[in-house]
């Protein structure tokens, strides 16, 4: 093998002798009159084409450097779903910025918290007016790109290639601990969850995924990434109208869609069309789908792939096509190629099939670490694999089933609430003694929180006034939507919460208890 | 970035801390029931699932080792098109050998050549008994896996994981020069092909791709490794059967088929029924096809994608899709997804669009070199392009029209041909004192090989001996179907032979001289 020159890294080696380049730019040389993106402002939709795209992320690229930002830096954008956050995302590409997704439904005191833990050096100033104050107030810097517009234009643009071992983005996980964990997500792990989706899903250059899920979510924030590597258009929507959406889903050729088991729920609860021709699949995932709901579209003929995603893998794990979610119901399938999926006992050594045990999950796609966590890091990832905390198990066909999600996490709508950051707060109020958090099944939204409280002696709370002191710490589907006063938490006798007689009490009581839904 | 281990090779962050896992196997941990090879022996079609062919390779592999077989190593196949060959192909790369597959077209001589020049350590025994007692006979060593059966079954299979800088094949091109020269194509060449080529024709988990391009070229082994990547059937035809692969194309669930304009034609001519509604794609490639026969497909609805592919650059290079392709005729469309063209003026400089000039190709698929000859390398691969010797132009919207292939390539029923190659032996006969050899325009072959000669003095051969002296040395498809005697070669005042007023004479001598077609 004289012939070759040796010693070059391998990125280099595997694509030709140079870096890769960024993939919106690669794209719009490919395809640049192809639909990139369908955006739905109140007059109606509009298209933006690729080479439109890239033009426009040119544009923000040069006003980013006017503004002094700089490659490597983390910049934290309020992901509100709307064109602009796809913009800012293949800008954070273009100028080899990492991307820190914020979700716009926490409050000022969980953004503060995650813009500090990942210590970005900017945030991208547009929409929600009083939380950027607020922030900038707690002395985050916020970008000045209006007054650099003028001094934007004359920028050069730095020719950028991309190395794939490079972080793409952080995006937040609650933790058992309470704490937000940023998983730091590679551009190859990105790049090879989309090669492994379109394997398993498949991808025609037709194809149009419409995105209700959040941005800041790595399952909405994928749609954005695979869809500019494809080549296929993404139909955005900001509000997860439920009319609106059914009638796209009758009238426009949308192939694709990617719902949480709330969404679909309340999709089908609202339909009265059928389904257009062209829809390929409704990929289901954030959340286990009840047996009803998947029996539910079966009846109906609705192609449900069941996916098991996490933040820490760049979304999809395992996913059953449609044929398979129907012979098997309950079932996510197989890893996705490159992935593998093991289940260990909590003994250690590897379950049999059938047997419980804790998912592992090793591959391509499997983060980096959490960003400057190395404690949280180590225990999550072990010898190459990420310790996901959920309880499943593998069948004889080697079919993964999941039985609980990370043991007390509850999802509700699709996000994730980790009782341990509600109990946190709540501690935190005067009346209250003790406090235990747990999540109740919901027809719509998979679960809710529910708070058990033991109140101080010779005190009181009301309800309205929890939620009105919750709602100064908590996101709002975090919030409570039932509490319950007792005179002692059900405990084991080494003081552990028992959680399965806290539902116990709470399914008592809940005739009594219940108050209306609050949207989470 | 306190918490991230550096210094890690780029494919082991790429991959989440370790190598790749070998294709077949991690294909047939994703999908292991589904169809992978379709085969079609004598007695009707055979199917084979990912588990099946991944268990067929693992007992090839131990057969190999048995024999002695050692990673690194390159194999030489010859390549017939059943499913052995497939399974050989798995085998080298579950066993990290380097895969040289040997046109069965060739002359012993020939073969006997590429052997040398790819420095294989082995051949593989099966099919062509006397071409491999013949090529035993000149000192390669040939594998005994018969005899070492038995011992194969105690041999156990090391665990292999790929590096994507890694030659997987070398595929030996004709060149200028009249050698062969040996492309070196490496994992991430073809790993990188495939995914390209999923993002601009699509893929389908039912996808079924019929294979009736020979396997020792790259776009029949590209379908094999494309397909295991992506999940989906092969159909493997042995042979090009017009009537049973019409069959085929009318009957069964074939999706996606490879063809050369040749075999398309030949298709068509013959075709009187229907073609399936799965069909999505007749990928169309390996020389231009003709304006009337594009125009034939497009009347009679056949979904044709136009391509330009090169050996170099692990097969297609440009693809154009059924709309552009009946848009705009003669075009292969844009280059895939990061792989770059550009055309440059023979006085050096881009061409503008509209302007003839040799193509240029950069990017993820060009290989890593010629196999041991840097000379080669040097002129072909200068500053990370590939440089093609084919001439054509880019129009305003970036579509790429190949006008010529390199210089004075001649593709016969999607075989290349260099006419030095042929001349050099024909000039090695004693009655011959001057030769020429160029294509000529053929409705079903493309161009078929035609050669001027000046006979010497007193002397006289007649076509059929002519014929006999070159099979003796040259493979079948590359013996000229049409001989001229002339008194002088047309030449320029320089010396250099005038191939346009070449082609002229034969075209003014056709009706006499015309010889019965033999099949190349």
């Amino acid at each position: 093998m004289s012939s070759f020159r040796d010693g070059k890294p391998l990125s280099e080696k595997v694509t030709g002798g140079k870096l890769m380049q960024d993939w919106l730019t690669a794209r719009a040389q490919a395809t640049p009159d192809k639909v990139a993106l369908i955006t739905n402002p109140g007059d109606g939709a509009h298209e933006l084409t690729f080479a439109q795209l890239a033009g426009q992320v040119r544009q923000m690229a040069r006003q980013w450097i006017a503004a002094g930002i700089e490659p490597g830096q983390r910049v934290a954008v309020l992901a509100i779903t709307w064109p602009l956050t796809v913009v800012q995302l293949f800008t954070a590409m273009r100028l080899d910025c990492v991307l820190v997704p914020i979700n716009i439904r926490l409050t000022l005191d969980e953004i503060d918290q995650q813009l500090r833990l990942a210590e970005c050096d900017w945030l991208l100033p547009y929409g929600l007016t009083d939380t950027l104050g607020g922030l900038h107030e707690r002395g985050h810097k916020i970008a000045n790109l209006d007054v650099q517009r003028k001094v934007a234009k004359k920028v050069t643009l730095p020719d950028h290639d991309i190395d794939l071992s490079e972080p793409l983005a952080i995006i937040h996980t609650s933790g058992t601990s309470g704490t937000p964990k940023g998983a730091v997500l590679t551009y190859g792990n990105f790049y090879q969850s989309a090669m492994a989706s379109a394997y398993r899903l498949g991808v025609l250059p037709e194809d149009r995924w419409l995105c209700v899920l959040p941005l800041y979510h790595v399952g909405g924030l994928s749609i954005l990434i695979r869809s500019v590597l494809y080549g296929t258009a993404v139909d955005l929507v900001e509000k997860f109208d439920v009319d609106a959406i059914n009638r796209k889903l009758t009238e426009e050729p949308i192939t694709l869609v990617s719902l949480v088991p709330t969404m679909l729920y309340r999709l089908l609860e609202a339909r009265t069309q059928p389904w257009n021709d062209q829809l390929r699949l409704v990929l289901l995932g954030g959340a286990a789908p009840s047996a009803e709901l998947l029996q539910r579209c079966h009846d109906e003929g609705v192609p449900v792939a069941t996916t098991y995603g996490l933040t820490e893998a760049a979304s999809q794990v395992a996913t059953a096509g449609p044929e398979l979610a129907r012979r098997k119901p309950g079932t996510v399938g197989k890893p996705l190629l490159f992935t593998q999926v093991k289940v260990v006992k909590e003994t250690g050594g590897e379950a049999k099939p059938g047997d419980y045990g804790e998912v592992l999950v090793s591959g391509p796609t499997v983060m980096q670490g959490y960003y400057n966590n190395p404690d949280a890091t180590d225990k999550t990832l072990k010898n190459g694999w990420l310790h996901t905390g959920d309880i499943g198990y593998l069948d004889d066909d080697g079919d993964l089933f999941l039985v609980q999600r990370r043991s007390d996490l509850i999802v509700t709508g699709g996000e994730n609430v980790y009782p341990v950051e509600v109990e946190a707060v709540l501690r935190g109020h005067p009346a209250i003694k003790e406090v235990a958090v747990t999540g109740l099944d919901h027809p719509e939204w998979g679960q809710q929180v529910a708070a058990a409280l033991v109140i101080n002696d010779n005190m009181s709370v009301s309800d309205e006034d929890l939620i009105t002191y919750c709602r100064d710490h908590l996101a709002g589907y975090k919030i409570p939507r039932h509490f319950l006063k007792v005179g002692a938490l059900p405990q084991t006798g080494s003081g552990k919460i028992q959680r399965g007689a806290l539902r116990e009490l709470f399914i008592e009581q809940q005739n009594s208890h219940q108050r209306g839904d609050l949207s989470p």
